[in-house]
C-alpha cells in the first residue's frame, strides 16, 4: 500500500521516520505486504535530502495516482489543507490528519465527504498528540452515553502554570522558559489565549455528543491574567489552577462547553497533571470516570498517532469505518453564563472588614481565603454554586470591592 | 443482529442492562438496524425474570441458531467457557469475553480458531474493567514498538494497600474492610496472592510483545506479607508500596515479567493511583509514556467494555479484525532473578552498628532508611541496582542481620 505525506514539517517528517523505523512491526499489523511512502508534498527545496526523489511540489501528482490509497495531511492550517483533503476524499482516498484546526472547523464536511466516497477520514493525532483518545472514545466507550468530558488539552499553558505553581515564577518568566525549551512558539497567542485547547474540545465534544461544535461557539479564556497571588489563594483552598476545557451534556439536547482557567481540587485526577503533559477525563454512564494521560504534543508521539491511523486505514480500505458526527442546530451550545458553578474572586477592598460583612450579606456561605504576605487591602473568596450570570451580578453589586480576578471552580 | 449471553452473573446481567439502557445510541454506532439479546444461557432458574423467555439451559440452542452472530461469554473460569467459546468460533460466530482466566490460559487457541473461521475473538473487558486498554494498545499504539508495560491491575489489593498507607490499618483490618465493601471476595486468595494481576499481565504482555505468555511462567508474589513497618520505610524513601505487574522486552527477543509488591516513587504516575482504581503505563518507542486510568472492575464498567466489543464485532462480521499473537518458544520468559533492580530490605540486627558496618562493606552505596518508633534492633535499607540473584546472595551473606522482608524497587 502506498502513502503520500503532505507537509514535511515536524509531524510530517516524524511520520516518515516512524514508518521507516518501525516498518516491519507496522506491516505485520496491517493486512498488506508493505506500507511505503511514495510521495512527500512540500513547497520547499529538499533536493539534497536522502529521499529527494519522493519530494514533489504538485498536489495533482498525488490526486491522480491510483496507487495512493492513504494521504497524510500534516500541513497545518485550513488553506490549502482543506481543499487538498476534500479532493483526496472525493477520489476515494483515505485521509489521516494531525491538524486540529482543520478538524475543528471542517470536520463535518470532511467526514461527510469520506462517508459519501467510501473512504476514511481519521484524526487521532489532532487531540492529545500520542495519547489514544479519539479511538477509545469512539470505540471502547461506544457502549456508554458520555455525560461529560474535561481535560488539560494544551501542553504549553500547562507547562507555564506548572512553573508558576511549583517554582513561583511569574507568568512572563514561565512563558519565556517555555519558549526557551521549545514548548511555546515565538508568537504564543494560540496557546496562551486558549484557542488551541478550544479546537481540541470542539473535536472531543463533536465526537462524544454527536453534533459538530465550532470553535467560535466555545467561550474561551486564556491564562495571561493568572497571577502568583491567585495561585497562592488556590493553594490555600487545596487546589491548583489549570487551563481546563469542558464539554457537558445539558437538558434539551444542548451542550455546555468552555475553555478557561479553573480552580482544580487536589483530589482531582487532573490536579497532578504537570508540565507539558495532557490528560482527558471522560465520564460515561456505564464506565464511570476514565482518564487518558500522556505527552500531548511532540514530533514522535504525534507522528505515531498519525501512523496508527494509517495502519487502521490500511485495514479498512474496502470496509470503511463509520465514524463521525452530524451537523448541529443553531444554539446547540448554551450560553456559558447559564452554567451553575462556584467562582473564586480576588478583589481590592479599602475596608476589608466592611467588605467581608457585605460579602456575607450577599452570600450565605462564601469561603474566605488567605495567603501569606497579602496586601492589607486584598480579599479573596469562593462563592457558593449558582448560575454564573447571577454570581457575577451579585459580586459586582458589592460596592466595597474592586474585582481583580475571577476564576471558575472546576467540578472535574 | 442477535446476541447470546452465556452466564447471567454480575457482568452478564450488566451486559444485558447496558444493551437495553443505551440501546439507541449503541445501534446508531453499529452498522445494523438493531442489536438485541436473543438468548441468555444460565443453569439457574430465571422463570420469574421479566425476560424469562430468553433464558435457556442448553448451549446447543445458541450453537445451532444461525441468527446468532455474536456470543458474549461471561461465565468465568475455563470449563466450560473454553469449550463453548471454541465451538462458537468454529461455527464462525464471534465471541466477546470478560474472562481473564480464559484469555490468559487459552487466548492463543481461541485467537487461532477465530482467525481460521473468519470470526472475531475480543476481550477488552478482561483487563482494566471499563478502562480502554486492549484496543488502544493494539490499534492506537500500533505504530510503536512497545518497550515496557507496567501497572496496577488489581483493585482489591490496591484498595487494601491504600488503606494501609492512608489510614494506617493493618493488612488484616484492610482486607476485612475490602470484604465489607464488596471489593474482596470471601476467599480473597486470587487477588491478594497476585494471581488475578498475573493473568492480566499475561494478556497485556502477549498483546504488546506478540507471543503468548502463560500465567505459570509469571513469577507472582502477593501482598500478604506487607506490614505497616514496610509502608513507613517506603514513605521515608519518598515512595508507596503497590502491587505492580510488569512486562518488559529483554535482549534476544525474550521478556521479563513479574507480579510483586514494589516500592513506587511518589514521582511515578502510578503512585497516586488509590483505592479500587487501576492504571496501566505503556512505554512506546515513539509515543513515550501513556497512562490509562479508571475503575478496573465493577458491573457496569466491565459490562460496557463487553458491549463495546459487541459493537465492534457487529461492524466486522464480514471483515474480521486481525488481532492477536503467536505461540511462544520455550524459555520466552526470562528467569526473574536475572533482572537488574534495587531491593528494599528490612531486617533484625542484634547489633545495628555492626550490621550497618557490614552493610556498607557489602554495598558501596546502600541507602539506610529510618522510621518513627522503630524497634532498636530493626534496620532497613535500599541496595544499589544489580542482578536480583546477586543482591539476594549478598544480603543473605551479611551475618549480622536476619532478613524480615525484601521488596523490589519499581522503575515505573
Amino acid at each position: 500500500m502506498y502513502v503520500a505525506v503532505m507537509g514535511y514539517g515536524t509531524v510530517g517528517s516524524g511520520v516518515v521516520e516512524v514508518l521507516t523505523k518501525n516498518h516491519d512491526s507496522i506491516v505485520k499489523k496491517s493486512l498488506h505486504d508493505d506500507i511505503a511512502v511514495k510521495y512527500i508534498l512540500d513547497c520547499r527545496d529538499f533536493s539534497a535530502h536522502l529521499d529527494s526523489k519522493k519530494f514533489i511540489k504538485d498536489f495533482n501528482t498525488i490526486l491522480e495516482d491510483p496507487e495512493i490509497d492513504v494521504v497524510v495531511e500534516t500541513m497545518g492550517g485550513i488553506d490549502p489543507a482543506f481543499d487538498f483533503s476534500l479532493a483526496c476524499l472525493k477520489k476515494g482516498k483515505s485521509v489521516v490528519t494531525s491538524n486540529k484546526e482543520l478538524v475543528a472547523a471542517k470536520g463535518l464536511e470532511l467526514l461527510n465527504a469520506a462517508r459519501e466516497n467510501n473512504a476514511n477520514f481519521l484524526f487521532e493525532a489532532s487531540v492529545g498528540g500520542g495519547i489514544p483518545i479519539i479511538r477509545p472514545i469512539s470505540q471502547c466507550l461506544a457502549a456508554n452515553e458520555i455525560e461529560e468530558i474535561c481535560g488539560i488539552l494544551n501542553g504549553t499553558t500547562n507547562f507555564i502554570l506548572s512553573k508558576m505553581i511549583k517554582d513561583n515564577l511569574s507568568f512572563d518568566q514561565s512563558l519565556k522558559l517555555a519558549q526557551e525549551n521549545g514548548y511555546a512558539e515565538k508568537d504564543p497567542t494560540d496557546d496562551i489565549d486558549g484557542h488551541d485547547a478550544a479546537r481540541k474540545i470542539c473535536i472531543l465534544a463533536s465526537l462524544c455528543f454527536g453534533n459538530h461544535v465550532y470553535p467560535e461557539h466555545v467561550y474561551t479564556e486564556g491564562i495571561t491574567n493568572i497571577t502568583l497571588a491567585d495561585i497562592d489563594y488556590a493553594s490555600s483552598f487545596g487546589s491548583v489552577i489549570k487551563l481546563i476545557a469542558v464539554a457537558k451534556k445539558c437538558s434539551g439536547g444542548k451542550i455546555y462547553t468552555i475553555v478557561s482557567p479553573a480552580i482544580v481540587n487536589n483530589a482531582s485526577q487532573l490536579s497532578g497533571v504537570d508540565d507539558v503533559f495532557n490528560a482527558v477525563l471522560v465520564k460515561g454512564n456505564a464506565t464511570g470516570d476514565v482518564v487518558f494521560y500522556g505527552k500531548g504534543a511532540g514530533k514522535m508521539p504525534t507522528a505515531s498517532a498519525v501512523v496508527a491511523d494509517v495502519i487502521d486505514c490500511s485495514n479498512h480500505l474496502i470496509h470503511r469505518k463509520d465514524f463521525g458526527w452530524d451537523a448541529s442546530s443553531e444554539n446547540y451550545v448554551t450560553d456559558y453564563l447559564d452554567a451553575v458553578l462556584s467562582l473564586y474572586v480576588r478583589a481590592r477592598a479599602k475596608d476589608p472588614v466592611k467588605a467581608l460583612n457585605s460579602l456575607h450579606k450577599t452570600f450565605d456561605c462564601a469561603t474566605v481565603l488567605t495567603r501569606k504576605n497579602a496586601p492589607a487591602d486584598e480579599i479573596a473568596f469562593v462563592t457558593p454554586a449558582a448560575c454564573e450570570r447571577d454570581l457575577l451580578e451579585k459580586i459586582r453589586g458589592i460596592d466595597e470591592i474592586e474585582i481583580l480576578s475571577t476564576i471558575r471552580v472546576s467540578e472535574c
